[in-house]
């Protein structure tokens, strides 16, 4: 049961993702929920669960969603949140990352998803299903609230490397924008590069460096390059996908947490201040939760990194049963688009920047090698 | 009248602000506009205003509050948010921003304010005012909303600078520290340096070299090192002060801004969409404007540049009057504190970094030089 091209009752294909149930911060439960919860609303969901088997057989079978469609895959070992990724890299082979990896590596899944360890898991990621011929530096794509259409936007890196390069933010924008018009179906994505000022004068030299770079494959690539964009812009509507390294992504992702909490924190304060501020809460009660729904982390649930043979969603540490399903469910449409395919084939026709010919794997680009906008061979 | 040592009416001493009236997007009618809520709330501030003298004239006669108070400075030349900070600085004699620090220079105010082009105004405070001996990079410290007994937190750099080294970011602690307890009366600032994740293997090299300076002036400095923190405790009760780049820190604030921004916008929407949410609108109406009033950038408006031989603070290009009037009810307190003495003197007595003896206008310390910690000449 559960593995690729299956069926469900009514004909359709079944597709199949791979699941490390370990690692969470709510633990193996929160996991089990979350499938259950996809379960119940897309019949066409099947899953390899990966984790202790004694553990894990009970909570499936405690849910009837799941019945007969999860394999379960018994690996005893838990990578944590404060292991090293290289210690785990070297070590961790019996963990249920590492087998959730493999069955994307095994194609008997091509969406994995994990709460676990974000460094582990991308580091294990690229050992495992390895990077895309020409790109060298993989990253995370994650969502922010927008007024935008869509009602997110794309940033990347959100974390996978504290490092980019002009070239690195180049492909950035590039993934980006496959990202968003697979997910978004956005055909022309309007893409920013992330700088302390919108003037082209400002900001680091490989940042000007990146701009003249992602203009120069904005037509080629089909999107929009709108140039430097701002913090506020992440949240904003002046672009779909904006493009940074992942030191300063990371930051701006958990202070864009920071301040969601904190206003959400004095809210509440604020409602349960007088019994007419009480009873103003319990009228605005639907109104409340359509803004939390708007800008709940949870929903916009799961990194997808980008740049590997193979397409992994990393939900959030302390993802409960609405992360997880909403990570699952990203999972799902990535797999039913083939956007691992499609990104791979963007990536090779757009980007032959290693000159080198030997995949890219281990082949470092010069920053002073200056072949931009150079699209042919 | 308003040279510094005057007295107003009830004999106690009067501060005078040097404020530069142009290059808010408001234009300069918000800015006299601000002068006199400030002046109407407190009869111990003076103003030295700088500016086109027939724009600025009419402006200040048609406030009462302002009557006698004030002493115009006839500069006509306005500098843009579009200036580049280098053109500024040779052609910019004849501007009021020019004008408005030449009264902190010449010692008629001690604090000046201007709502200008951050990046002219910190060049020319350089230039003009040159930076305290030791400091190589002065830095903006600016303050987030927080639940904090101080109600806000320090943040420094905000974007004086796009790179900062170990000993910069050594020299950020000490600065935060000193406003933190002269701003907010902590006798320990706790302080955090901004990293990607808690842990100390992680972050950049810099950032774990600055980690083992900060920490090892901690207690002669008199602050707490909390060690590393994210971008969630910018707005959080883990620390007082958060030291980083000016790069990392102005996309952290400006993340901050679009964030509320965003919230601010849908719960508008969201408690116009029924009658009932807009009725539950109406009873809420104390709430949330106390809610606003604590996140509102505009009441903590005013960023303060550390490390010159005197002060500035900043106040956001957009402030309206009320934005205005706390950036001057900011520099009255820093004024009446003597707070540049006392930054100068901890800056001195801490952190003979510059082992050339010049003054520290032109020696780069080396970020190989290891001296950290040695802090007895």
């Amino acid at each position: 049961m559960g593995a690729q091209g299956d069926q469900d009752m009514t004909g359709a294909a079944r597709f199949v993702i791979s699941v490390d149930a370990m690692g969470g911060d709510e633990g193996p439960a929160a996991v089990v929920a979350g499938m259950a919860l996809s379960a119940r609303k897309n019949p066409r969901i099947g899953f390899i669960l990966h984790g202790p088997g004694d553990t894990l057989g009970p909570l499936v079978a405690k849910r009837r969603e799941l019945a007969g469609r999860v394999t379960l895959r018994d690996a005893p070992e838990v990578v944590s949140m404060t292991d090293k990724p290289a210690h785990v890299v070297r070590h961790g082979q019996g963990s249920s990352m590492w087998s959730a990896l493999e069955s994307v590596r095994a194609g008997e899944a091509t969406v994995c998803v994990s709460c676990g360890n974000t460094g582990a898991l991308m580091l294990m990621s690229v050992i495992r299903l390895r990077k895309l011929p020409g790109i060298y530096r993989p990253a995370i794509a994650v969502m922010w609230p927008s007024q935008n259409p869509q009602q997110h936007n794309i940033m990347l890196d959100g974390g996978a490397d504290i490092r980019a390069d002009a070239k690195d933010l180049m492909q950035y924008a590039l993934m980006g924008a496959s990202y968003a018009r697979n997910g978004f179906g956005l055909k022309c994505p309007r893409i920013g590069l992330l700088n302390v000022g919108t003037e082209e004068h400002k900001g680091r030299a490989e940042l000007r460096e990146a701009h003249d770079l992602i203009a120069a494959n904005a037509a080629s690539a089909d999107f929009e390059f709108v140039g430097f964009v701002e913090g506020r812009d992440l949240p904003g509507t002046r672009c779909d996908v904006i493009v940074t390294d992942g030191f300063t992504g990371n930051v701006a992702l958990k202070t864009g947490e920071g301040i969601a909490n904190l206003i959400t924190d004095l809210l509440r304060e604020a409602f349960a201040y007088t019994p007419l501020s009480r009873l103003a809460a319990l009228l605005a009660y639907t109104s409340l939760r359509r803004v939390k729904k708007r800008v709940d982390p949870r929903r916009a649930n799961g990194g997808v990194f980008l740049g590997l043979n193979g397409t992994v969603v990393k939900s959030h540490g302390a993802a409960d049963a609405t992360g997880v399903s909403s990570a699952i469910k990203l999972a799902f449409d990535l797999a039913q688009s083939g956007f691992t395919e499609k990104l791979a084939n963007r990536v090779a026709s757009a980007t032959p920047l290693d000159i080198t010919g030997n995949g890219g794997e281990d082949a470092r680009h010069d920053t002073g090698d200056d072949n931009h906008g150079d699209l042919a061979p």
